[in-house]
């Protein structure tokens, strides 16, 4: 399981089981100089916290972010940053049952297959919980590219089924949102249709979309490390991702050259672009107009209703998977998108850099 | 542009441009061992071979490769294996016009804001012959994973809107269809759609669907190298791909926990699933059914029909983009998802064999 | 600085400053199913420990493991196992008076010139404390190496010009000398010499030598990431080495083919070598035989007596270093430099087992 | 063997065995808008083709290079550079005979250990022709750094026991040795040492230093990455290198710190050295003096002379290498060591332009 690690100049290693000892993230390679505490990532992990609404479980977890290296007064040195959030309870006992079975939806069947056995306890590495670490990641990320001018916001697009409707969509909205939606009206639609599901013991799934604004044009590496490529897989790593497209994505398929090309035209000394169904990306490198992109949320794979599974010892049985869950996974996992889109965006944003020699020498010769 | 490179253990890395002196791969980390010799690899670059139906463009390209190093005796060595094929043609003026103003849809103005300037001829490191690299290096990788029982298909599931009906399509109608789609009735029905667009200068989308089958369990680095992660990447990285999704993909977001989750159930000895609304792959990791993923593949962006833009000087402009291309890219990017998907897949199930002390201490007793 | 991480299966992140909240590392790759605890980490930190002889400084440091993660019922579940060692003094007005000059030897100047400002507490991240980090991971990968049968030790090859004679060379020896020499007489001589030299408050450098005993043939990826490349690597990469040598090194540079050569010969069915001046590797890959490298070891830079320097401000200045630092790095650097070695020889190692297509077919054919 | 790839940014791919159809390299990260031909990558190359004076074999080899990608009107595009110097003899009949035994001193014995069989023509993959891909792909990195204000240089410091006097020696006198050795009186010596070597059928090894001009302090990554160890890596990683060491390298070993610590003074508003005993490296960063390193070649290990080896049937045989083989490779190997350093160097100074915030955001303002 080497693959804890991502980025090449910006690289955010994280750590930590949902019982264990805590959640950790190595942010390496953090340019020097930039303000930074544990107030500032704080504001970011509580936009994950759990029991804020009643749409997310009520367990209590306070989630405080300690910072352990990388800052010293009030600025980071350019030494890796160590970050911890320390679990509070680690009770163990709520989740001995599903040490034997395999809950449908929940990767302790794989886990199983590829380890040889597993820490059970609350998903261990698999839990939500383990978004912590990319969370705390993506806020010193964000907070760079915040301080060069460029922003990342994310909201959800779609909850169960209910999608927002873009004239009515407002950014101001997103925070009036228990569901982080910037359409209250749908949001209002969206938390009856959840409510149904609630009482049929059921969860449900949705869209996250994100924006970045104000990033330059030329930031992405093709061929393999385009830019859209590796958002698709930083986004896609996310545990309930099933989809990630780009500016029209699926719509893409389905339409015509005429209709999806984006028209280039002045706009006084500048090249912009008409329209953007290519979601801010040329060829994998940007374009200098909004990076788009959406990810489908699978629902919550926990639910209270009866499902058949089977267990450790080859039997068919049935289960109904106790505790308070989440019903839906969408509106927690709106920062975690963005954080995922911020390192990506900020590891290709400093590896653009070195694209021309003509940048590089100025770089020098000002030193 | 350090991104010409994808993998870890088995690596393959591209160079060249569409009118430079040719396009090629360079595998490093293929298992000694393989037979392979050019022939093999030319059954799959064939596959995405211009000029072999009414909807590519007719160039005649022979695009034959050739095996440079790597093979010795009709067996993969172990070293790297180079591989190139040769631009026959290298026609420059026909590309002359284009070097000043920026194609919608292309890379060109990206291209130029990246690097300050750009190989223009036929779309330079960004054209579609790119992917001759591509095919080249998924090759050897099919033939890696075939020899271990490990299949690796796809084929169109949706053109210019027309999908596919699962229960009309089989497997072997794919290479009887002009553009590989498994129901031979949506494939008739998409080539009248196709004619329609070509008669009015336009282009198409569409669907590529993409399976691996006989995959064992266990497969994927979490939490960022996870199996779906890369896949995501890899194919997004293709040149015309605007989403990727898995299994049930953005469908995940519109159902619910109770039929989006997979049961278990044991079939005699073996835990199977009762579905593939996962498409095979639980937390990051395959479940041993099949790996099912789709690509969004945007319309060809060279049409003939009028477009809007501007020039390097500046103004705007209205061009017709002259040439013979293909009305719909989709029929020759099946063999390139195909590649991607076999590239990714054979890495991490390389990787995978080092998740189980016990599995590390078999090998090197046998040794 | 994102070079806080070591190789590729089996990767090692170190983070953490001398005088922050601790030192830490999180190791990724680690297989699943491997006995691991505290004590056993401990074991190897201790071999690094101040204040044991007088040879090394007096402080007081107990540098107590904590395992945070990847690790469930007494076995390692190959995801990230996280180790931290808290600081627990971080008096930090001891080392006001450096923040405004630089130490000749040390990485003050370096620092401030590449980060535009230090941690200058301790020496911050470059501060000897830097390789817990390094001995935490090393230790992991020292335990899985012993359960694959390959040993691997370091020892004292010389200290303040008084090397070792091998005929009198013990490998029980080790622990019972101060300066972990093998060889008791070469350590009693060279306990005298250190004893000169701190009268003289002036310090010594020397060479640690590692060997690695039963690593198979076969290990060691060409032409760049071979076993000698990737061990020079990681032991140059420890704060004091200046040079690395593998086998008889820069003896070989003096010497003629006819002697040099290592010959082959039969031992009953076995190819062995009648000689091992190549120290184990031929073409950047193991031979079967032991691994042999040297590393030398400078001078500690802290010493007494007044040495010439400049200030933050640009004048030159004269300073003594104050407080109680060691005379003689060597002893201390002894399992350093294993647990490096460790590292790069299992990382290669797994890496290894791809190496046939035949070993691959048999690991999956078996599960 | 997924080991053919060295550098982040700055990446160089090589391939082909010394009797394949080629022998060639793929960079990828060289900046856009450096000129570049195959005039100026084959002044490099020619430093070390054969057959140029009686210290080298006399087969005629013109190794010629090619470039196919990557280059446009006279200009890097950013886009990969391959290149390759095809094989003009590839007489397989030569060496049939070496495949069924082991040379001592190659790698035949741990190739067939790793891959189970090999290409034994001429060496294959471990061939010294190898070294071509290194030169090729640092012929690169050295343009750049030259277009940066930054020199490369190295010479043969000592031949068969035989070293400069650095009171004699001046780096004009390099080219007029036909041992680039800058001590032109140590080098006739070391001629007629050679003379009774080769008379003897025998060979010889030597010291090659390398010195890196005009670097700015910053560069290098701590604490895996840093300057030294990546150096360490590229240049043992070089087929005949025994030992790297920087600065006073293995002196060190036995200096103590009065006298092995450089003292920092101010030269006008400059901070310079007063002495250079480190080899401008400071806690693995350059501090802005020359970096100087010294790499251990070992003999030929090809020699007339009777040696014992076995055989693949597991026999002992007695063998007399046959053929015109270099009785010294140091002075072919001078221009490969360069280019090794050339390639890390450039690759890291690439990677210091993100080390502070400040830098960056210059970066992105004026752009």
């Amino acid at each position: 399981m080497a693959g804890s690690t991502f980025g090449k100049l910006f690289r955010v290693t994280t750590w930590g089981e949902s019982h264990g000892t805590g959640i950790g993230a190595v942010v390496d390679g953090c340019p020097a100089g930039l303000p930074l505490n544990e107030e500032i990532v704080q504001q970011y992990l509580n936009r994950r916290k759990p029991g804020q609404t009643k749409y997310s479980t009520p367990r209590k977890e306070d989630d405080l972010v300690q910072i352990q290296s990388g800052v010293f007064e009030g600025k980071t040195t350019g030494t890796p940053i160590s970050m911890v959030v320390f679990n509070q309870t680690q009770r163990s006992k709520d989740y001995s049952e599903i040490a034997n079975y395999y809950r449908p939806g929940h990767a302790d069947y794989t886990f199983d297959q590829k380890y040889g056995f597993r820490d059970y306890r609350g998903g261990g590495r698999s839990s939500g919980r383990e978004t912590i670490g990319r969370v705390a990641g993506g806020a010193v990320a964000e907070e760079v590219l915040k301080s060069l001018g460029i922003e990342v916001y994310a909201y959800s697009q779609s909850i169960a089924g209910i999608a927002i409707d873009d004239t009515r969509a407002k950014r101001e909205n997103i925070a009036k949102s228990p569901l982080f939606m910037p359409d209250l009206e749908a949001s209002a639609q969206a938390e009856d249709r959840l409510a149904e599901k609630m009482a049929e013991q059921n969860s449900a799934g949705g869209i996250v979309e994100c924006v970045v604004r104000g990033l330059p044009a030329g930031v992405g590496e093709p061929v393999f490390d385009k830019l859209d490529a590796l958002l698709a897989q930083s986004v896609m790593s996310i545990g309930a991702v099933k989809g990630v497209e780009i500016g029209d994505g699926f719509g893409a398929a389905d339409s015509f050259g005429s209709e999806f090309n984006d028209s280039f035209r002045m706009d006084g000394e500048k090249v912009v672009k008409a329209t953007n169904h290519a979601g801010g990306i040329l060829g994998g490198i940007s374009d200098g107009s909004d990076v788009r992109l959406r990810a489908a949320i699978k629902p919550t794979p926990s639910i209270a209703r009866e499902q058949q599974t089977v267990n450790r010892d080859g039997e068919d049985i049935a289960i109904g998977i106790r505790g308070r869950h989440d019903p839906i996974i969408v509106p927690r996992a709106v920062v975690v998108v963005e954080s995922m889109v911020a390192m990506t965006v900020l590891d290709l944003l400093l590896q653009s850099m070195t694209s021309q020699l003509e940048g590089i020498r100025r770089h020098f010769d000002r030193n």
